[in-house]
């Protein structure tokens, strides 16, 4: 099989942990397989780097910036080819620009274009374990770029899609995917599989772990993902196609998201388009609206209820202030939390949402808002009954089961 | 005026240090100059680097090393170009690759083959100051190498003989080549200039200042040195050809070396071939042997004394032991100091050495060995007299005024 593996930050956070990686791949390599490795900078790496480059002028060239970010990665791929070989294993580093991963021009967040594999395939036919510098990229005109937050996981997933890699294994610190964060409820479950759009679903839950960017490039190009642990031997969450999924469960996890803010606008005027000229001006701000629910207007009135992340309170006060005569009142609550069930099955189940409904409602947890998409719902309650709310709807589903 | 400067690694040592160069580089710029900066990584960074591939194996691949250390450089020289930009100085920065520096390709001792300057004249030409990664090329297979010890300095002087620019100027934390080291003979003069052989000749006390390497390529290629320091608006030292300097000094500088031993052979078998055979093997294993002295055999005996680094004496005594019955006995001496006296004056002046000799004998210093040549008498005497000897000549030569 030929298998892309990717190792983070803090799997290559010193020179030890770089030699327990090469352990990990010697191990998967002594099972036969191809190899290539992508890398990421050691953990605090990159924003001690990015400090430098912020200590002269806010806002530095990103063209310099990628050249001075991109350093990371080409150390730990060149350090861990080396303690590779101080096992005896035949291993290669490689820079973007050697791995041919040609993006577009846009310094710090480029966008991969294609890779050309020839080098790589060349090494692999040679039975060279491939050490690649994550991250990283060159533009068209052979400039060096980088890719982003999460850059690194990108990299992988590329690679593995145009390589048509078996499988992508993504090591972090942590072990998989759980049914839900395991800090708030202590037995929620590893999940053995979940699907590419359950993942995307429990993002928030699961940012640390892996972002949607990854995800979505990942059921692009068809690529399988393993997320586990390279600090143990444990299986890890497989994320694949939902045909791949032959046991579709109701319910697979449940998140948490505590950076959203609801903002209320009481008695607004249910002229046609009023909504569209709210929205459009706050997306022209770049803020991001996440749940949207309007109730039917009376009277001519109509109230809108809304969330944007926490950190754009203030610019959104700022934008609806030139709405001010449209409507009777606004609020703005801090003080919630989403709660979302992630599931394919509820495509062929009913009641799954009356479930949780009555789970909250046992627990006299109020619920504000509530959207729903065809593998998801989404509620909002109370900040102070998050955690409650989590484990009880965790525990009607059994997903510790 | 095209002119090329060298920044060291103490100059770049922190984000501040980096300011006071781009200062540095304004100041130049302001004259109307164009410039090509060469930069080091910062000073402690190359260390730490080799640490981590060396934490491996202490024998770590090459081309891997050079993966690792070249990146030290790439940052500063990024760093560098927004440091500047944000002093509002249009600038870029180059790695070896981008400066077009080609090498052969032996990874960590790299010799430049030639180098490509269409890019950096392209640049120069669009009135950017061009700020290139130090110590660091690309062989003709596009891998990364990195040129050894005081590799910015030979990156900034091929780059200078490339372009052919004006002058050359090497920053560092010295501020330029004194008649003897000033910490041993406090009123020790700065000289204004001095010839490539006498530099050559001086590298003992110059060694931290400037290497061999790099004097000898820019007396190849007729580069202008300048040694300043990168901390103080004061001159430096010139160092060029012969022919360019007008009032030639008897005596430029007196050195210091004690990193020398002495071997002394007694009554040496006064067979022909017999120097040949002992210095032959001593240099087939790279013992470097520094002054010899034999005298005139008598009844068929010879004496033979010779120097060498101190860091290779155990090896000569290996080596020597082969020879054993070919000489009566073998003296090793630790505790000696070369003291040489440096000046292409010396060629059209005679009782140079005597003078030197007699002062050293005022102040009853033996002398254990002398050679000359053309512009240098260096002596061997006790260690222990090694700082009075090199006060007393500075003296006799009148060097302070």
């Amino acid at each position: 099989m030929l298998i892309v593996q990717k190792y983070g930050g803090t799997s290559m956070g010193d020179c030890d942990r770089i030699s327990n990686v090469a352990r990990k791949v010697l191990q998967r390599k002594a099972q036969g397989h191809s190899l290539v490795v992508v890398v990421s900078a050691m953990s605090g790496e990159t924003d001690r780097l990015i400090n430098f480059t912020q200590h002269f002028t806010p806002l530095p060239n990103t063209r310099e910036v990628d050249m001075v970010l991109s350093s990371g990665e080409r150390v730990t791929a060149a350090l861990l080819a080396i303690a590779l070989e101080s096992m005896g294993i035949k291993a290669i580093s490689l820079s973007g620009r050697g791995a041919g991963i040609i993006t577009d021009e846009f310094h710090t967040k480029a966008r991969i274009e294609y890779i050309d594999t020839t080098k790589i395939f060349h090494l692999l036919n040679q039975d060279y374990v491939v050490v690649v510098a994550g991250f990283q990229g060159i533009s068209q005109h052979g400039e060096v770029t980088t890719l982003g937050r999460g850059g690194s996981d990108l990299s992988a997933v590329a690679i593995a899609g145009a390589l048509n890699a078996s499988v992508c294994e993504i090591y972090s610190d942590v072990d998989g995917i759980y049914t839900t964060d395991p800090r708030i409820v202590k037995n929620a479950k590893k999940l053995e599989k979940i699907s590419y759009d359950e993942m995307l679903e429990l993002a928030s839950m699961g940012a640390k772990v892996l972002l949607n960017r990854s995800v979505e490039l990942a059921k692009k190009l068809n690529v399988k993902l393993i997320s586990a642990s390279s600090f143990s031997q444990s299986e890890g969450t497989l994320i694949t196609k939902e045909e791949d999924i032959m046991e579709k469960p109701i319910v697979s996890g449940v998140a948490l998201d505590k950076n959203q803010a609801r903002v209320s606008l009481a008695d607004v005027q249910d002229r046609p388009g009023i909504a569209a000229d709210i929205f459009g001006l706050l997306a022209d701000n770049n803020i991001n609206v996440d749940m949207i629910v309007q109730t039917i207007g009376r009277d001519g009135k109509t109230d809108i209820d809304f969330t944007i992340p926490k950190t754009e309170v203030a610019l959104t006060q700022q934008v609806l202030e030139k709405f001010k005569d449209d409507f009777g009142s606004i609020e703005y609550d801090n003080d919630i939390a989403k709660v979302s069930i992630v599931g394919v099955g509820m495509k062929s189940h009913s009641g799954v949402a009356s479930t949780a409904f009555k789970a909250l409602a046992e627990d006299n947890i109020n619920i504000m808002m509530i959207s729903t998409s065809e593998i998801k719902i989404s509620m909002i309650i109370d900040a102070e009954f998050a955690e409650t709310a989590v484990r009880k709807i965790h525990s009607v589903y059994r997903l510790e089961e």
